[in-house]
This record gives C-alpha cells, structure tokens and sequence, in this order.
C-alpha cells in the first residue's frame, strides 16, 4: 500500500463526532497539503491532553487538577449544586456569568437506548454529594430532550424522598426569538409555564 | 490554568477544516471522555502522515512514495491525462470505476480572490508533462465552480496553443436527478449541451 499512513488517518479522524467518510478524507488532505503544522500542534495536543486530562474528582468535569478549579474555588457558593450532562453544558451555565454555585456533572444522560441507566450514571454518588449537609438546592439543567427529561425526572425523584430541595431552569420562548421561528412545542410550554409580570 | 491542555487541544483541532470553535470544544470533550483509544490512535495516525507522506513526483498527489502507484502502473493508459484540481478529486475519478489513463493534480485551482495565480500551480509543470510525447488528450476534470471553469480556460488557452488535444467532462443533470430539484443553471446547460441519440 503505498497510502497506508494516509488511508490510517483517514480512518483515525472518524473517530471525531460528526465526522463521516467524506470529511475525514477531506480533512486529511487538507492537513497533509495546506496545513502540516497545524497537523504536527493538533498530534502534539491529543498526545499531551491524553497524559494531563482526568476527571475532577468531586464534579466529575474534565481537568489537569485533582480537584479542579471551580471545585476549589472559595468565592462559590456552595449550597447551589448545578446538574448538567456534560462539561460543555457546564461551560454554557458559566458564559451566562449568572451562576456562582458549584457543578456535578453527570457525564452522560439517562438513554435506556444506549444501555444508559441510572448505574451507569453513578448517581450515588450525586446523591452523596447533594446531601453532604452544605447543598440546600439542586438546579437540575439537563437538556430539554426526552433523555434529559428522563435523567431530570429520576434525579428529582431521587432526591426528594431524601428531603433535598430541586429546582429545574426554565423552558419557554428563547431570549431574543421571534414566535414566528419557535417550534409549536416549545411555544405551548412558554404559554403553559406563563408568570405573572410584577407592577 | 486547570485546563491548559484542553484549551490547547480545543484550539489545535480548528485547524481542521470546516471546524468552528463550538464543534472544536464537543469533539475536545468526546475525545478525552468516550475515546481516549480513539484520540491515541489518531495523534499516532498524525505523527506518522507528518513523516511518510509527501507529492507523488509526477501526478503531484499525496503519496509515501517517489512516484504513486497510479503513475507507475504499467496497466494504465498513458496517452490520456486527467486533471484534478484535488486528490480527493481524483479519488472521485477513481471510484467511477470508468478511467483508466493517468492523473496531474493541481493542487488548487486558479483564484485571484485568494491570490492564486497560474504560477502558483506551476501549470509550466503541466504544460512540460502534456508535452512529453506520450499525452494525446489531456481530459479537464475541475470542478464546474467560477475557479474551476476559470482554471480549465486558462490551461485551455495553454495546451492548444501548443497543439494538445483538449477535453472537459460533460456538465448536466445529475445521474438519478429529477429536473424539479435541478437548479435552473444546470438544466438550461444541459439543454444547450444535448446529445443526438443514437437508433
């Protein structure tokens, strides 16, 4: 074969999310023509990310620490604990600069499809966690999908038989969204979910 | 920084075409979670191309070797000469199962816009391999965008004027295509350039 380190990064890009035959044979030859060093800091990245990166041991996100930062950090609250599915979910709560509690990141989602149950999530261990004496209110923020609705709604249960207090963020129209665009859903769940406007 | 060498990872992989800075960060996230085998195998993958792969000496296509397998196999037509703007491209060519003469890969296309010019594609490289006695059609396989059209009228102009034979694959309504969904363009191409039939 005369493109086996070819044909064998072709094969190894498919490994990304979203990344079919056809871009990863795209992406190959655009690192091998246009872009070798950006190939040779991404190889770099991957082979250093491998060795450093592990999982905070008390939030579960990924990090280089042992407990990661935010974990740390004394400025935080920590009577709020947020639960999000992944630590891109957690980077998303962060930007909103409106959350100052601490995180448990799940690492997945209920998805009885996908072999993923309530075990696989370890959620003894949220359990344990939100019920440490200092958590007085669990924000669940999972998804609005049918598996994060489904992890929402056994955490919920889960905790309130334990007596902790769990609250989910809102659903409705997004900030900015013109009715004309928001699906039918989501629109009849901002009618149902209506607060009344003080003043 | 926590999180140096996932920054650092997120970062390196927009170098991947088509990679934006939310995708670079999911595909971060799912390479130190769900596939560290994955991740391994594709910095081994990376390091491996960066070394072994270079230009094919004749047909300029991404090879390990001095010159590809394709430009030596005796079993291939030399009298034609198919030009690509891509290996990828080429590929295409390839798998129609419905070529058999021999490839130049231009490695680009004329763009004035990104400031690649004829010499940028050392088309001199072309013009000496298309006069090298062998080549009776030089057949002009890029692309039917604005660059690709432009690229074929230049290396027209070039390869007539030094008496080559001269051929561009056929432009028309897609195999399988229904003319509702063919753009309008297509279609009034496709009926400028039809065909006799035979019977």
């Amino acid at each position: 074969m005369s493109n086996g380190g070819l044909d064998a990064l072709i094969e190894a890009l498919r490994c990304l999310p979203g990344v079919g035959p056809k871009s990863a044979q795209r992406m190959a030859y655009h690192l091998m023509q246009h872009d070798r060093a950006g190939a040779a800091r991404l190889g770099n990245a991957i082979q250093h990310a491998l060795q450093a990166i592990r999982h905070c041991r008390r939030c579960n996100t990924l990090t280089e620490l042992e407990i990661c930062e935010r974990c740390a950090s004394p400025k935080r609250d920590p009577s709020l604990l947020c639960v999000v599915e992944t630590p891109v979910d957690m980077n998303m709560m962060e930007q909103t600069l409106a959350y100052h509690g601490l995180y448990y990141v799940l690492m997945g989602r209920i998805s009885p499809l996908d072999g993923l149950g309530a075990r696989q999530l370890e959620l003894d261990r949220l359990l344990a966690r939100a019920t440490d004496g200092q958590v007085r209110e669990v924000i669940l923020a999972t998804n609005y999908t049918n598996e994060g609705e489904a992890t929402a709604h056994y955490i919920t249960t889960m905790l309130k038989s334990q007596g902790v207090g769990v609250t989910r963020i809102a659903r409705g129209v997004p900030v900015g969204g013109e009715l004309e665009f928001v699906d039918s859903g989501t629109l009849a769940q901002a009618l149902r979910e209506r607060r009344v406007l003080a003043g």
